[in-house]
């Protein structure tokens, strides 16, 4: 990583960033549930980062917090909008067209429109299966794999999602270096390497299972020994 | 949270435990792609947590590392899934036989079959669209969803998955609750309330989407700085 320069916006460290976006997460559903403020403690509590953390990452973007009231919700969530820059959109192409590949389709597709300030839009979909090829998802066109060198320039699209099985996933990882992608989400059960100036983010659909398990257990103990057992 | 107590096992915060998982997915990948060490630098790069953060968190278990060389994957990664319990199965039911519940079904059944390593495992599929009912994802059947009462005792099923549209999610959560789940993973874009004895989490498909995002946009505007733009 390269030290902090003199650029036009902050220069954040990724694992701030990493926590500023679970701590939007977090706020959006805060939103969402109608509560108007959170204290440093709850935004802890529910991102898994410790409080005083919480605090630091969130002191480096001003004043937010009140102390005893904690912070305003939607004000925080729209100053965190605003330093993700999160009001530019990223068009991305999806290659998969699976249950899975499918199932993030529709949750993107109905995540853009609800949300004004989601700004990752999926814009077409690469398969290999004549039979689907043509088909839409939700008004978004599943297209031969053999044209994403093709349709990405064409589309202005800039991120790549993987949802083909683990054999496959490397060579659609080439195939979206070549067409030109910036970055890549890997949702293939493998790992797959790219160049560095292209963008890598692992998605795992069992971590927060496998977190949750681990409560279960951990409270089950505790009752059992609560219980004398 | 209680203070920590002589329990049989270490009573460990649940933010320290939330970062376990993710330093295990880590491990898990690095292992597979054959890495033999890790260096606190790499797993905190590869994770979004400080350096200092992940060699304090990996201490509180014992020395594992060793000063230049770093961890080594694989010991480190077996005692994670030890300390995590991993080793006990947890059973889980799925409600919403969606595109993103038989994707999740499908990922699970592979991930159970070809990790011996990964606990959770899915047991029943439930839905309410008649057309569904009795079909098999993966050797997993789809059962309606007024048997849950009846299937989840049946099945030792102690987890719930939500995988339904947001306006259904509350009520599955109520059932779920009164089938007397434990823990349930929520995927539903809204937020569920549940009794405090019940443990909850919310798995959101767009995060790492959004952080890519954010990390393409910065080193766009680096390469613009550089070439003078």
């Amino acid at each position: 990583m390269k030290e902090v320069m003199a650029v036009p916006w902050p220069k954040i460290a990724d694992a701030v960033v990493r926590r500023l976006v679970i701590y939007l997460r977090v706020l959006d559903r805060e939103a969402r549930a109608q509560e108007r403020t959170i204290s440093s403690y709850q935004l802890a509590q529910k991102t898994g980062v410790s409080p005083a953390l919480v605090r630091k990452d969130l002191a480096w973007f001003g004043e937010f917090g009140t102390r005893g009231v904690g912070y305003d919700v939607a004000y925080l969530r729209d100053q965190l909008h605003k330093i993700l820059r999160l009001e530019q959109e990223v068009r991305a192409v999806l290659v998969g067209a699976g249950s899975l590949g499918i199932a993030l389709t529709r949750y993107n597709v109905r995540r853009y429109a609800d949300d004004p300030t989601f700004n990752v839009r999926i814009v077409a979909l690469f398969d290999t299966d004549p039979g689907k090829i043509g088909l839409m998802i939700d008004g978004i066109e599943i297209f031969p794999l053999r044209l994403l060198g093709e349709k990405v320039p064409e589309l202005g699209a800039t991120m790549g999602i993987i949802t083909v099985p683990a054999y496959a996933a490397q060579q659609v990882a080439d195939e979206l270096v070549k067409a030109g992608i910036e970055g890549i989400v890997n949702f293939a059960p493998t790992p797959i390497h790219v160049p560095p100036r292209v963008a890598l983010q692992t998605a795992d659909l069992s971590l927060e299972m496998q977190y949750l398990a681990y409560i279960m257990m951990s409270r089950r103990e505790e009752r059992e020994e609560a219980s004398g057992r």
